[in-house]
């Protein structure tokens, strides 16, 4: 009845934004030009907004992630590491606080014969970046061009790195506009942001950090595993050996939090010492990394190599020798103390005798952006030497005047909003809270959940 | 349990739009932010399309269209009309093919004491434009300053221009992007579109021509009721005296479809002559445009007034006077000869005995545009003088050899490409089609149907 709408030229991006819009599936081939569009600007930003916001509220079939997986990886160079006895392989964490196990992770996995090109991103709101946190080492550059990264993986066995601007250009484009247009919450447009960079950087192995709790971009328990389960799913079916580690972000992970903290607490992790729960997902992340890289044969022997490895001191020796490939002064791993310390130091402590009931995850990383550790925009500058030093964890008991953290400011007006907002963070009560896991799953195949409670 | 949330500076824009994508209603103030901040460059592209693509897929309530209508109207210059006997009056299309009313009711109204401020639009796609249609007539402009647009009104009664840059410049924005990111099919969007730059242009009585069929946006009965419904709800809400007809745009109305050509069939009309179909609709919005300004103290009344002046002349003189206050040769008034003129013209006829089945509006709306005398994209020229006159009816019998259309090309080659378009528009079956009603419905208060089937 409408014979002639054929001469009429086609506006291709308004018709593909128009089905995802009334619910239909895209082909990978639709698909495929909205992500070429995006990245040679054929997509103006209010299309591509458009449909990111119809992929959000309509969803994505399992074909089409991985169509965009794909496109995504392709959008981009894609690296190829030569050829050896273990895949090259990386970690990828969705965020939290405290969490410094990439500085331990990468360097136990090299020790064990590994290779980890990892590239990693920077920090924004509550939430540190592991870029920002080891460049708090003088000297250091996460800047490496491909060539000086292929370099120093094959030499170290690791190397920490941002992502270039060959990588991936579609994601770069698509991840600017998602932070401004409330598109960032979509358990698709996630997986192939997060898995198409891991494709494009050359890893053939993957293990996914999912993180929940306060602290986290998932809150809830399922939220967490509903994420894990797809990064798994589209990640296997984009031909990766792939599993994830649901661990907790209710409270921060070890101690510190803030950039030279942080790394000051790896290098206790990697001289044998350092919280508990740093040092067990870390070795957990670096076990597992292992078995999917191929260069340990089960778990229960990944899991020596990598304690081995780290109290062996040549865990240690593999990141000095990755700072020192990056331009760091490989000296602070002696000493720590060359490091960048902030003038004042708070002690905060309890006011009351009882139980600590909660160490708020999100509030304290919304305190370290107010010391100026973290950003509140894209783009802004992080001071190195600030941060948080959080002395307890939910249900351990104190006393009246018991320490329960120490603030590094560059200020006594930071130092004491700081303060002020960790107080709240932290709320003594007369009952132990309930306890939560380390580790809360670990997903190893498609949909299936292998062991959780992993204390 | 997140304390320091509103220490972090919050993005309007992205908090309001995420409140959008999660079916939470915006209030008030969200809404005009979003389009003052729209208007003044504060929302991104891809932020506006972002909210645009939630608000299509989520909804809006009776509350938040009508905060949007009135954020929009205020987003530039409101004109406000000397108080005087009628209320200043518009009419407003949703587009189809051959719809030259405008230039009928426009004078019809003014010659009965009526003040019609009209702002109209530029044809895209199948849809013809009555500022291209007006633009035919030699001289005339359409691009009137607001100062000789209150002049040619008041002194005329009436005046057909484009819409100034000072009017609603938040819709131009927000259209501009609906067309490219597939978010034009939203009944709150489209109302808020049409009302606010209606309110802009001080309209307080507004007739709404709902067109349905294959050449409407509206394709079927049921959809262009529930948008005339929605109009006349939110256009009430915002203060106009306001009613919607839904009239039929099966088969293009009257013969003529095309710039040039759609202006002589009115000035037959303003003859006392012309299609009946052109006469009847025109007649029956002026009428109740009469009545909705107050000039007329009922609908029958209104009738006979609209039918005295078209008769006796009074409107075309108002037609003559308002061409030669915008500027044009007003001699084409009583020698249509003096308008442009295709070089060829080619008779299309019927190849067989039988009944006309079908004339597709749409089907004949892209023929024109082939022909030159529409636009596949915006901005592009049309040729005033080409076009198509269709000669029949769904319902007329013919023979073998009876014209069916005539077709007037700038050339051969594009006359011929219309012929081949054109036969595949207009079918001929053996038995007479189901008679469509010139208007479908009239609807008078929200959501009130007052009377449908006007023949």
């Amino acid at each position: 009845s409408q014979p002639l709408s054929h001469i009429l030229p086609r506006m291709r991006p308004v018709e593909a934004i128009r089905r995802k819009r009334d619910g239909e599936a895209l082909a990978a081939g639709d698909i495929r030009a909205f992500v070429e569009g995006v990245t040679a600007g054929r997509w103006s930003d209010a299309q591509a907004a458009a449909m990111l916001m119809a992929i959000v509220l309509r969803g994505m079939s399992d074909e089409e992630t991985a169509a965009l997986v794909v496109a995504m990886a392709d959008s981009g160079t894609r690296l190829a590491w030569p050829a050896a006895d273990a895949r090259p392989c990386d970690k990828h964490s969705t965020g939290g606080v405290g969490d410094k196990t990439s500085f331990v992770v990468a360097p136990v996995v090299a020790a064990c014969g590994g290779r980890v090109p990892m590239m990693s991103g920077r920090g924004l709101g509550h939430t540190g970046g592991t870029l920002d946190k080891l460049e708090a080492i003088p000297g250091l550059t996460t800047g490496l061009s491909t060539r000086a990264f292929l370099d120093v993986v094959e030499r170290v066995g690791c190397a920490i790195v941002g992502q270039t601007e060959e990588i991936a250009p579609a994601d770069r484009r698509l991840y600017a506009l998602r932070d401004v247009t409330a598109t960032v919450e979509s358990v698709p447009l996630i997986c192939a942001s997060i898995l198409s960079k891991k494709i494009a950087e050359g890893a053939l192995a993957l293990v996914l950090d999912v993180k929940c709790g306060r602290g986290a971009f998932m809150a809830t328990d399922d939220e967490a595993r509903g994420l894990a389960a797809a990064l798994v799913r589209h990640g296997a079916a984009a031909g990766l050996a792939v599993e994830a580690v649901v661990s907790d972000m209710d409270a921060p992970l070890g101690a510190a939090c803030g950039n030279a903290l942080e790394v000051a607490e790896a290098l206790d992790v990697l001289g044998g010492g350092g919280p508990d729960d740093v040092r067990l997902l870390s070795l957990l992340l670096a076990a597992r990394m292992l078995v999917l890289s191929g260069a340990a044969g089960g778990e229960e022997v990944a899991m020596a190599m990598a304690a081995e490895a780290l109290d062996g001191g040549r865990a240690r020796e593999r990141f000095a020798a990755m700072v020192a490939a990056q331009g760091g002064d490989a000296r602070v791993v002696d000493d720590p103390h060359r490091l960048p310390r902030a003038p004042e130091c708070l002690m905060l402590v309890s006011p009351r005798a009882g139980v600590v009931s909660t160490v708020d995850a999100r509030a304290v990383g919304e305190a370290v952006v107010v010391l100026g550790a973290g950003r509140q925009r894209a783009g802004d500058p992080v001071d190195p030497a600030v941060g948080v030093r959080v002395l307890v964890k939910p249900g351990d008991r104190v006393e009246r005047g018991t320490p329960l953290a120490e603030v590094h400011a560059r200020g006594a007006a930071a130092a004491q909003r700081a303060e002020a907002a960790l107080t709240a963070a932290m709320r003594i009560g007369d009952e132990a809270p309930a306890t939560r896991p380390l580790v809360h799953a670990v997903i190893t195949t498609p949909d299936g959940v292998t062991s959780g409670e992993v204390p």
